[in-house]
């Protein structure tokens, strides 16, 4: 028997990246659900597992000074709240990729339920903070799992 | 001379409010810049200073079980970033009230620097979590701020 | 081949309750580490894990009016610091249970290095805010994984 | 009539440093009251306000590569809840001052009831996380307002 825990991850099912979250206490506020910032606390959790299965080691190029990924835009809508425990999947796929951004669609679900969704571009940023083609390598790699808008 | 800390307070400027932070440590993250997600807490802290002033209690509307207000959806825009110890603005102001929702803007300022833009609605929800109307007294209370919408 | 990802979740290697975690840009701040706040909803999380493997609802006992686990005291020390991407353990022990609180101690590891170790008392409090006696189920449950005081 | 809004700040009542902070809606958690891990971001935006009247400019320190200030270990005590909209006082004074590192005491208030405590000790530490001698006139800094350990 395992006496290793799972360290957190997703999965790619197709071009669409799977990544699960539970709702802790540090997640909700005093209305008994989630606070609507911290949806983008998994998105962001969700992206980043995206790029680890890429293989974009974006650690390396902030410390390399090359650059980052910051988000440009984001359109969120809220549509039923979530509760402590609930185990939570964020869906999240790429529907256009650029010199120097990536746009994607991110859902986060209970079951079949659509609690959030989130449609948003992020861009690659020097530590100058201006826009910066990302690497190539990196494109090439998101086009690996580029896809066409879908409905929830 | 004083010795009491001012707590933090906004005020309006005709429809207009101004609400001020300053970046700490927790606001930013390893790029150096404010973490996208806590534009989310700013505003909302801009918002709750709204309530205030309207003298819109929210508390006593959770503890009574009336209702709370929850965001419905947002847009960002993220310009500039953010650096720690900076002196931030967030204007706030309501372009559209109806029976169960508000409709605001705000904009997150260094100077003359737009930061980050925000076009939200907030809905009240019975605890339940449906939609519910606001009280009307409430209602008025925003009303005495509508405004329209404007350029930055 | 799955298609579903791993939702968080820790395991008992004996007493020892064992629940991973990886940085993300949330974790960080502009120091390139992460955040001294930020280590205790870590803790937290694992906590919440072994009241799951426990088969303590905390959910229901909040929604029942029952009470709530709360943070008493807590000593912590800061070792090392944890850098976006790494894979962390969280190890949690249970040292000490009374009628009205637990006693755990609970240490970050990357690989061998202890990060961050934390020395706290939970208590169990009625929804007005005072010191109640947990459920005696709970007591017995948190028994069955007591054990003494380790050495890192 | 100032139509601008104060940015947050405290000041010196002799050697003790005031701040104010408000309960927000991001400051809760489920439980109704402040989620115990905020505290210390509260702790750290006073700290960062002790840093500022006392002219360290800690924000070019780390942009110079000097160094920062880490938190290296802290022991809190949770006495009282702190609920939505609370006007809350971070009292911080400096008890011990050596040549790395600086002690320091924080109380939450709510009015004159002790909400939470914490002593703790920050260390100066070098870009690869090594402890550093703080700067002289840093340390002279902090010995102008050097005080006492006192009760609450």
């Amino acid at each position: 028997m395992s006496t290793q825990p799972h360290p957190p991850g997703g999965l790619f099912d197709g071009p669409v990246h799977l990544y699960a979250v539970r709702v802790y206490y540090e997640d909700t506020d005093l209305s008994g659900v989630t606070y609507h910032a911290n949806y983008l606390r998994w998105f962001e959790r969700a992206r980043s597992d995206v790029l680890r299965l890429l293989k974009i080691d974006q650690r390396a190029a902030i410390e390399a000074g090359t650059g980052a990924y910051a988000v440009a835009d984001m359109a969120l809508k809220y549509l039923r709240p979530a509760k402590l425990d609930d185990d939570i999947v964020i869906r999240t796929y790429c529907t256009d990729i650029r010199a120097a951004s990536v746009k994607m669609s991110q859902h986060a679900l209970r079951g079949e339920d659509v609690l959030c969704t989130a449609s948003l571009r992020i861009g690659f940023v020097a530590p100058d903070g201006r826009p910066r083609r990302q690497p190539e390598k990196w494109c090439d790699a998101f086009k690996t799992v580029l896809t066409e808008e879908m409905s929830q």
